[in-house]
């Protein structure tokens, strides 16, 4: 029962930032084809940050599936991802609004470093909970891909300093080695 | 379980996606009764995409309604189609703005043929989850109402080069013919 | 199943409308408390709105708590109480930032009109499919209070023409009338 | 089934409120690191309110976890306290906006202490329906933070008027205090 509604709450804010950042697309001046043009960075930028946020929800679906109990430190850890989270939306905007220029990757890189740390910290709070030798803690395992994540997001923000389009595919490329749900729980989704 | 939060989450989506479509309706400027009459086509395109986006609604409820199990395939295909979905907001503001100019009309189309090819990819990545023998392949069948609707989106949109209000009239023509929710799936709620 | 994704839908939608009308409540120029003083008229309608979304939601929750099986046409004469519901929002901003003046106040009373009348379509809808015997048709009665302010919103209308107080009074007068929640369903929950 | 829908209508309207607070997080002129400067009240705003709406999400979340049933008068008392916390995002928007000065920071307290009151309201109604003697009631206590809280409301309000730094300081420490989750339904939720 916490566990539902933790659930059931985190998806409503989940969905509501997925779908908010699409309010960012102004419509444009003129109805012509090439009207349109001039929205490619925004456009570019919110495919990134929907699959992003659709990778959180994925991965957050096979966390919590696996979970049998939560606690006071779970719904603020949970509370705190939904923070990084929340300022998804204005960072994506930013870095549409802007073309991909320096600061803008910048800020979005660390938005998703931050939000990456929250999400191995809450992990780490489940695991604490369940115990170093629970089912939870061995299907989680090391939580390496977590770990390389805010490493390859820390050396993007880095990059972004030579040419800031550098970060932005680390940014994707990230992006795409979680596009991959995460094996650990999968299996047990299936037989549902 | 797995297949509940999925459907918690579509929800969640589809209904934002649905009701932040009213903020385009901005209110006019004046109080009087002619003051409205300039946003008949925004009402018109925000009526037609309420339609769309409750059909989308609809079916994915019959069709989740019979599902049995979900994979993270399942997940990232029902992402794709939340996507599209959530460019439908936009297409309608665009499209109600320029009063069904060409180009409006022929995205509205695309993003419209989009979503219902995420919607056929969704269901055959779950026919092909439960295996074609099994009842859920049995109860979808051949789609062949999907099919077809894809089909009358491509005429659609080339004939919205001879006029634009043709295009739009076959949107409308295949929203009506999805009017009827879908009868496959139905039996099975009635009886709950 | 079925009924609880229906409950899950219109949840969402009615807790959006319900939560962007207080977007319309603009910030004030100026940081004085006399600044907010022209906002009256706008927090005026947002807390009338705010009272019939959530009426519709109690009744709405009370009436589906009853029910037993839903179907097809269930799905979409909600989905017409829904889309009505969804233009509260527009008509509440037009109302307050116009100080209720005539045809404001009676497009605000059309929606609410059309909103009661979809509410009162629904419920035969839901007799029809359960039965006129059935539990649930003894347990909705004759509906007169539906009926009743629907024939109070056409009256207030009426009157908006005299003064525009009048018909905002009425509309008033009518929330006041079903503030206290249908006690027909009532009994039924206070005993889970 | 009512306690769950009232839950999740009351998860959904709460996801929204704390979500749309970032849509006031304009993005900024400029595309540099100090474009961003002009940003900290409205960031530091952000961020008490998200404290706060999360706040009362975890004990919302905690008090219902204990109820065993809700009448109509807790459906509306409910309401009340959304109302309330429905105004929290014109508050911190207008807080941000002007950097804190006395009668924003006022507004904001006042807020959240008629808040506070309509959780302890909702709070009485839901030992009352309960019964003194309920387990409901012997978990919940004396409720004296919730009471605490509304007092020092009171006194921040008034020590605006020597500083608002002082009755911002104040609401931070409220904020501080209510971080803990409420214990007294603490040990329920671990074991389950």
């Amino acid at each position: 029962m916490g566990k539902g509604r933790l659930e059931a709450f985190s998806d409503g804010v989940i969905a509501i930032i997925i779908t908010i950042m699409v309010l960012e697309l102004k419509i444009p001046v003129g109805d012509k084809l090439n009207s349109l043009w001039p929205l490619w960075p925004k456009l570019l930028s919110y495919i990134l940050s929907f699959v992003y946020v659709a990778i959180y929800w994925n991965n957050h679906h096979h966390m919590m599936h696996a979970v049998e109990k939560v606690s006071g430190g779970v719904l603020w850890t949970n509370m705190l991802l939904l923070f990084w989270l929340s300022l998804i939306p204005f960072a994506t905007a930013w870095m549409g609004e802007n073309h991909f220029t320096l600061w803008p990757v910048v800020v979005y890189g660390f938005i998703l470093m931050l939000s990456a740390t929250s999400y191995i910290i809450l992990a780490r709070c489940l695991v604490s909970l369940h115990g170093k030798d629970s089912v939870f803690a061995k299907v989680l395992g090391s939580d390496y891909k977590g770990k390389l994540s805010v490493r390859i997001y820390a050396i993007a923000i880095g990059l972004s300093f030579i040419h800031p389009m550098i970060g932005f595919a680390l940014y994707a490329l990230v992006a795409a080695m979680w596009f991959i749900p995460d094996r650990r729980f999968e299996k047990k989704i299936t037989s549902q």
